[in-house]
């Protein structure tokens, strides 16, 4: 259950960094959706490791297999299971980690927890396991495309590196954001943003960022009060992505400095339909999305592996040292931003299978 | 489904804000544990309207009545039913709801996925839907307390008054915390937001705020990856509550502006356990808890009903004004605090009891 | 959980036997039906004790109260509670049941399991709970009515007294199985089971017996393989019941004495639509309902409180007797029969919700 | 949703008979259980088509992969990916079967359910889904083995030969079940068994059966009123595989007709244990074991597939002729016997870590 995401649109993920494979199954999936290997691979690309000079170098084709779900090109209402074989495995270089707990990793919690654990590459806890999340993702966007919701994230801000607001005022495309190796629309940003990544590797560093995500074309009706609000479901799913200590939604924690006057978006009639003239709420009210722009931010902090000494203690509780080894990258949020959406789409897919059922299923 | 939450530890509640009543149903209690009405009411009372001078005056006693799963004072491991009555119904303040949407509220998004609304005082979107929480929370707060956590939630932010770092150093008693009506611990800064409340009431406005909550004596273990992380599962939980905005955990924000030199927390040997020199994993690591103090922020926007004329649109999209009547919060956060630490308390034995279950059932 | 019901239209029941109240939620109902107390209450007049003189005399009017989730008439998509108060409680009859275990009762699991039990007219274990059951289940059933379904339970067999086939071979009407208190649909058996009901009781016994259940109108298109396979579903309900001790569907257990050229069913055209020429498979193939009628038997053990001295032990494990007391049917059967198509049509619902959202929210 | 099963052992499974692939994930299974791809692969063995003389000729080694979830040998708490390549798929046999809807299969419903369906080999319909159930079973098997758990089904009856009750007096040993190919304990009985599926076979028919499940060493406490009794949940276990048609617990359909005062299994201390004296119950009162032993039946129907001419439609709903083809049992009980005891283990399992969570996690 813990590796399992969403109630209609169902994924379960597994897979360790360096087991033989990592995979996903998509249950409840709508049938006769087209769907071919490729769609999916356009998305593991974007996530993929050494896609860039600002990545780790750990060479993986994360090439994804159908193997099953789909007949003749389509969806057929079964379980789709996809799997990506683990190439690149360097077990050797876990050696040491075998022995020790790295700083702000998973390893002492897993440990503890399980009595084992898988120490290569820090097995389920490695962010390969995001795989199957993106794998997963690539269906929902592309069935929320189908009735015209376009998925956006984009970074904002690298270490204290930010992209000017005004940079960020309309829905940036697919092209401005996969421009950069740093996925931050704003060009000039980017250069500076890619520089300090690049410099703080060089000293054995790491810096972390914030994503923003915004989503258009979201009718009324998403989300599900009073537990599954969207902004709940939205929230639980960047939470569970490694590396993530915060989530805002709309105005966010700058909102709570506002007074209500300031805050609340008017509502108006604009073109025949009930708009509202800010969003502040960020395209949710009540937990169920308005049909504004769904707008949210989610902070992630420094990559923990970290190419210099860090004092530790081993297995048995005595101190001990330990630098960084293995092929990591020194900013994680770059290659976050896919994930992100993934997980986005995740969630709205499912709430919308819900809305479906029980608002659009009986007529009185 | 959408009204439930929990695994193991599941609690569904209902009710609208004026109809007859507003309850919540516990499954999956552990049996024999001593709870009495009066332990419920303890922290319904915390969340009581009518307080205090600067919360809404609508008067509800809030009384709670156990209905079922307890047998001579103790819980049987049946279905626990809490109910409490509405008494203090005005339906005739909200007449001009049901003609016009309220600016920021949850009016638009019902009637449109819905096609339906309870509008006397908001219906399920009020806050009154957490009076179940509360009262499940009373429950699990006792069951954890038995193992020595204790949850403590305070304000450390209204508007733009913050409490100085160092007044929260100390993890502060309950008694400090119910020390004043605003609920932040630190007397002096307590005194400046209350004078703000008031300040903003008087003149028909609202703000919001940010509640910090802390749990000390947390085992390690609690939190399942990948999707179950305990920061994921506590995010929703947050998130789920009316007028969040955002949730932070440890560093938070403010942690992607750290390089992870700065970022890790060093593990230590101390006093025979494995410990971390510092805490800005805020207590989970790899998505379970690591035994240090967990810690988590959330962000309320300022309150959207406020006393000042307002334009919006009426059911049928035409041009309308609203001025917000009946009996509200000029701010919720106060309120808010015994509701935050009533859904950590669920989290956090959901993932006890999940934990006991998977790696404490069997030994090999 | 265990507690709960359905995964889209979701119920969870609460109450005890002789505690204040009994009663239910119903989350995920879908919004703008029209919902009357009356309407549910005649179901449950259908079930309440003593209806008639084959039932035990205890005197409940079981009137129902709605307390959320309906507002001027008809549903608003938020959870629907619903409570029966108790009010013929005797508990000193039950005096002596606190000191022993009743034979193939729950006492004794109840005990042992949960370490503490609520003695009182079997506490949770009574038969009172299916109230909650089938209050929900006449919402859930008034839904399916407005799509053409109709659900029929009726007694086939008391004890050895069975109904004759062909009495059964139209689809009987309500009228029909109403018009005795023993609701087998055919008169001159009835008759002939109330006489058997009645002899068995002057003796302080108790019989047993078998429900039958059909569906007309359902669509094609409900029930989900590979594990909620309609069958599948509508088994656990069934079993879920109390006294229960069988399920089949179709050919069930008899079918299994044929060869696979006498038990197949043929396809043919029929006005238009592809049916089946025989119906062994009782409406269901592949896990998924064929658009023929739904047909299941169910079994019921004889009432296991009889008013005869029966040895067993007390709760120190000690030889003790124990002789029946309070009041009991001596047959359950004809008050399960509303009880069974409840669960019937809470099967049905959520399998239509489910088969709507996963494929008939998007066409591509 | 649908293709998972379990709440805290919780099985996903996919695959079609003709894909590239079978596999199941198993998530929430307890850390460090000793477990090898051998272990599983015996119970895959004893599912295997082409295993006797009277199961299909379809060659398939079925030779399990573990991709995750185990480290050294050992269960490390995360998911475990099972994996069965497919290998002898020869799906020219099912061009017939693309065109028209073979009678009592799930041809029909699947495609107008999902406007698409995999014919080759039935697809998702076929009953080699049941390989993951078998691969998750096994580990199940193990952990509950730890704890003295023995799980035995085995055939009571063949078509109209059934083992005379006295033979199963005793709990059969696996050796006993595994001496002849038909899987029924009493070696005389077996033969006639044997021819009777030899000689349906040479007619191009087939034969159905029964199957009866004993556990003993089960503790009391596993099951969980009011809706996951261990019946219900077991009912719906056995409902879920394909071809069964009835279940019963206990004295089952035989068990309504006695009365009362002969049906009930009366307490008694035997060696200072509380037991019964009979033990019509099966094992489950209230919906939770005894502590006696576990029993049940499953109704098979015979296999829909016979290598005879019958008239069924084609898509369009045009009359048509489909004479069997492909490899198939003319029996599927045999091969069923290890599929129930894997079931039976799934959902022992799975009520032990819930017992555990709720009843032992926690003491007052």
């Amino acid at each position: 259950m813990p590796n399992s995401f969403g109630h209609l649109f169902r994924i379960t993920t597994w897979g360790e960094s360096h087991g033989p494979a990592i995979g996903v199954t998509v249950d409840g999936c709508p049938p006769r959706l087209p769907i071919s290997a490729a769609e999916i691979q356009f998305e593991l690309d974007r996530r993929r490791p050494g896609q860039s000079d600002i990545t780790t170098p750990r060479k993986e084709a994360d090439s994804v297999e159908i193997l099953s779900g789909v007949y003749e090109g389509q969806t057929t209402g079964t379980p789709i299971s996809l799997l990506v074989r683990n190439t690149d495995q360097r077990s050797s270089a876990y050696n040491e980690m075998k022995a020790a707990f790295r700083p702000s990793h998973a390893d002492f919690t897993y440990q503890t927890t399980f009595g084992i654990r898988d120490p290569n590459g820090g097995g389920r806890s490695s962010a390969r396991e995001t795989i199957g999340r993106v794998a997963a993702g690539a269906i929902a966007k592309k069935i929320l495309a189908s009735r015209g919701l376009e998925i956006r994230a984009y970074i904002t801000r690298i270490h204290d590196i930010a992209a000017p607001a005004e940079a960020l005022a309309e829905f940036p495309s697919l092209e401005q954001i996969e421009a950069t190796a740093v996925r931050c629309p704003h060009g000039e940003t980017a250069a500076r943003m890619i520089e300090r990544i690049k410099a703080v590797r060089s000293e054995g560093d790491s810096v972390g960022g914030v994503i923003q995500c915004r989503v258009r074309g979201v009718p009324v009706g998403l989300g599900e009060p009073v537990f599954d609000r969207l902004e709940a479901d939205l929230a639980k799913a960047m939470l569970s992505l490694p590396a993530t200590k915060g989530f805002e939604v709309g105005s966010g924690f700058g909102g709570s400095m506002l007074r209500g006057s300031e805050h609340n978006d008017l509502f108006e009639n604009r073109d025949g339909r009930i708009r509202t003239t800010s969003n502040r709420s960020g395209g949710v009210q009540g937990g169920i999305s308005n049909g504004e722009e769904l707008l949210f931010n989610v902070a992630f902090k420094p990559t923990a592996t970290i190419l210099q000494a860090q004092p530790t203690v081993d297995l048995a509780g005595n101190p001990t040292e330990l630098m960084g080894k293995g092929r990591h990258d020194p900013c994680v949020v770059p290659r976050a931003v896919p994930i992100v959406e993934a997980m986005t789409a995740l969630v709205l897919l499912d709430h919308w299978l819900r809305d479906s059922a029980q608002n659009h299923s009986f007529e009185f």
